[in-house]
């Protein structure tokens, strides 16, 4: 591994690699971490790329907070780029990653909403900092549905009861209430966690790989959706995120502070709550 | 909203309808509780209904003890008024509920027994009283599967071992047990359970309308039963239910009490453990 | 219930028969075991079998090690007279334990790993010991999927990230984590455990048996595999249990005395975790 990317540190221990999301000033999904993540696929596609992908961030208070709402198009062009024609959305880049012969597990610390939870979610196993994580799907709140698998996913993880209350309710999830409703692995005491992870990943990449990817792809074909269904996904998110009552409700999100570190994004799942209720 | 029903009393707050079960002396599902659900579905299917329905019941002890076992025919007949030739069926009545483009959240106290637990299970959302809700599927117990829904809803939510004790062995469940298992979304304690509800309720009907829909409808896809499923288990029930042995365990039970607000009732899951067992 | 059996003691309690599991020296699950099994499935495919099997363990740490590495062949043939051509595999063979009439009841103490998970996974209901039971499905850390069930189940039953973990890591899994996981339906505690199985076994046995058949069917139809997978899985097990890694480590195992009673064993969890890592 000896690329380098803009948005993202890589660190080969063995067979194990670390990415660490680092693009300031809040690791927003923006063109450039989504080009970053379209070459790390490509790259961890190969026969001879590790075999075992540790994702966590530099940020402690923000994985991702969710996607760049200014560069909607500009990073989906990016996204647009890891797949064929008709395939330009981070749910078909997302679908990629969880297809890739390479086990990955993210390691949660801070905020992982919208977008950023589903990048969670297509990862193959999701540990999180009992103390400091926090997930979400704003994206009702804001005047979408999901749109990159969450609904999907969160769907199959949940059952249709919880993950309607996580995807229509638009709230912050801590730690121990995600791994109650099984949005994530488990939640681990933070002190714990880098041991912990540390410790599955190398047990994993030392086994052998073609049992590696025969199991993943037989567990893959059980739970993966189709591509027609995050097509369908995709596609409706990118309508209504173009809604008026989506444009009003973000526009009045950024007058609260939207997109800069600050309590309208630590508490974002409090401030949907309290925007001007749409008609 | 100004239809009145003889036994759901209706209040509008806002945007939120709380549609409150009352039908003395016990709440038995019958033909007046199921011509009443039927129009209040209709009701809510106007694109200006209220965004957000809580179910409650008047009844601290039963939210719905189960269907009136002396009214199959009847109440049959008022639910096929909601749905096309063939759908006469409890099942399909639900099914059109989960389908409604409200929202709707489910708040149990007291017990919620067969065609009331599929009742709850066809609502997006279950919140329970941690001291005061139980659950169960006594009809196997009686002679006959669930016919409304149970056996697709709890199949999903559980899993196949976990939907099997709870349905064959027909036992009652209590809140905690029943999160775990995860037949509601949370057991809530008692005196913080209107608040809790009332607050998701109030911050999802100030939601777009179009993201709410847009999300449901494909949560939906992914996790409601098809018809054919919710006919066939209807038609198994209709057919079981008029089976000796469920006849005759059904006479025992009224020997004892059964339909009355008496100690069957109150631990039905303990007197089905008691018939004498059949052949 | 007189046929007898060299490696299942059963004992008939009114329509509960016990099924206890008794292949000394360590419950391997090996060719005569599979030959009882064939036997015990075509028993309680009767009408007039009992209507609820109860399995256990005479060895109180071994439920199931795994299958006998040393006699692949034999065991599959064994298995094969249990289902049609094409059919040989214990995949095929613990899907008919799953579609039998009568309800089946699996109590753990011990440890189920492998082909042993995969049979209580096929079983209706699951109860632990909490302080006895263990479960793991070490095949990939072997080098091979598992093949008998374990892939299709277990993402039906705990969701894709947490089906990668268990399958990928190959790690042993206590009462507690398996039942917040889903693998069991509960963690009981030892000293209640029989009396806890012993009850629910009682109280279904009593209950009609065609609405116990009915709604086991109707539930199957919605969470089994079906033939196509499970045929698929068995393909692929059999395939990479021949291959040289899995070979390699299999061997590497027996020099630290897998399939004795002795630490590797106990613990094998661990000791996949330092067999040498494959290329």
């Amino acid at each position: 591994m000896t690329a380098s990317y803009e948005t993202i540190r890589t660190r080969l221990d063995g067979t194990v690699l670390c990415a660490t999301f680092d693009a300031p000033p809040m690791n927003l999904i923006g063109p450039e971490v989504v080009r970053d993540l379209v070459a790390l696929l490509e790259e961890l596609s190969h026969p001879t790329a590790p075999h075992v992908v540790i994702f966590d961030s530099a940020d402690v208070d923000f994985f991702f907070p969710h996607v760049d709402m200014t560069k909607v198009p500009e990073y989906t062009a990016e996204a647009a780029k890891a797949g064929g024609p008709g395939d330009a959305s981070l749910g078909m880049l997302f679908r990629k990653l969880s297809r890739l012969p390479a086990v990955t597990i993210a390691k949660l610390r801070g905020r992982a909403r919208g977008a950023g939870s589903e990048f969670l979610l297509a990862c193959d196993m999701r540990f999180a900092s009992r103390e400091g994580a926090v997930l979400g799907q704003p994206e009702v709140g804001i005047g979408a549905p999901p749109g990159a698998g969450a609904i999907q996913h969160l769907t199959r993880l949940m059952g249709r009861g919880r993950a309607l209350e996580a995807v229509l309710a638009s709230s912050d999830f801590d730690a121990d209430l995600a791994e109650r409703y099984g949005w994530i692995n488990r939640a681990v005491p933070d002190a714990e966690l880098d041991e912990f992870v540390a410790g599955i990943a190398a047990r994993v990449s030392g086994f052998p790989r073609d049992a590696l990817i025969a199991a993943k792809s037989a567990i893959n074909a059980v739970s993966l959706p189709t591509p027609a269904e995050v097509r369908a996904d995709a596609a409706l998110f990118q309508q209504l995120v173009r809604s008026g009552n989506a444009q009003q409700r973000t526009a009045e999100l950024f007058e609260q502070g939207f997109q800069t570190r600050g309590a309208t994004e630590l508490d974002l799942g409090d401030a949907l709550g309290h925007l001007r209720a749409a008609d």
